[in-house]
């Protein structure tokens, strides 16, 4: 069996960052490396950016944005084809897989959008866990700074309550999920990514 | 608070058919009648037929089905956007909806498809619950008969085989939903009618 690493953490965190630095880094030590991420680049995911993400209102009834029980459907679809496409056989052939946010994104994010958080770990209980889950966290303020190097710009406020929503309920989903370690994210990218290498050692290859 | 009738049942059952007659009926009344479907026209319903129901392999990771747990959520969050555009709206402006097909459909078929029945009833937990629903019952030979009239023709004995599955599924859920009544699907379309408008008039109408 392969190891399962996957980053998780508010916009940005630096997590497709830290997930490619920790990808090049098992390489180096001759691992064969899978780098994914979701939501996936599957029609499911293109309907996720579609509908979702972009605030798209393509196809919907009366022209609403979709509901929220439905969003979270969609991206558990959406992480089935995942698991049982990619993660799971990757996996199963030795790999290591490395997936930039994972059902604890899910948790954390239409948790914070009123959804029940049992209903939520209902759906995704066909998720296989990782062996570790880095939580890089940061202030809002930080990855708001970051996020607006992006050129992204819209509802301010609305967004800033949303990711300290998100912010709690990650931290508080650690409590909850032992595979999930809390990570200083507002370090330089190296010292970032020398404590997730610390915790890869720990966690998982002091236990093979 | 309006009335909620869903037609259930194998292909070939005559649920279209009976959900027109039932709509017609209750517009004669003076009922104003939303008559709908699942698979819905959103873009999920667009999805499903896809990926789903016409055996599409579109935009799947390595070009394969797509997984049983996806195309159960993938119902489910059509059926969420369902409930909460048309639906619940429908119903909360004292409409009579008749939907062909319903969640029943999904645990019939999906746990037909070897998926867990307690992870299908928790992913449509969100589903309000109809008055009433009519189970178009007939063994598979004759539903086929029908079918074969719409000129499909795929892995025949494949298909009789889930066929038989579903019907003994919906069987089973008729005894654990005290809503859903069967009806005898191998009478005359008018003999059906009359059957289902007893069922309305003795189940919901008569306690209004």
């Amino acid at each position: 069996m392969g190891i399962f690493v996957v980053m998780e953490g508010i916009d940005g965190a630096g997590k497709s960052t830290q997930a490619k630095l920790l990808a090049k880094w098992f390489e180096k030590k001759g691992y064969e490396v899978v780098l994914t991420k979701e939501p996936t680049d599957t029609a499911f995911g293109k309907l996720i950016r579609r509908l979702v993400l972009t605030g798209g209102k393509e196809g919907i009834i009366d022209g609403a944005r979709i509901s929220h029980e439905a969003e979270a459907l969609l991206f558990a679809a959406d992480r089935a084809e995942h698991v049982h496409k990619l993660i799971k056989p990757s996996l199963e052939s030795g790999k290591v897989v490395i997936s930039d946010r994972y059902f604890y994104s899910s948790l954390a994010y239409q948790w914070a959008r009123g959804l029940d958080l049992k209903w939520l770990i209902d759906l995704n209980r066909f998720a296989v866990r990782p062996d570790l889950v880095v939580l890089l966290d940061l202030p809002v303020k930080e990855s708001m700074k970051r996020i607006n190097g992006r050129g992204i710009k819209t509802e301010f406020d609305k967004i800033v309550e949303l990711q300290k929503k998100v912010r709690e309920n990650y931290l508080k989903l650690a409590e909850m999920f032992p595979e999930i370690k809390i990570v200083n994210a507002q370090n330089s990218i190296e010292d970032i990514h020398r404590d997730i290498v610390g915790l890869v050692e720990q966690e998982i290859l002091s236990k093979v």
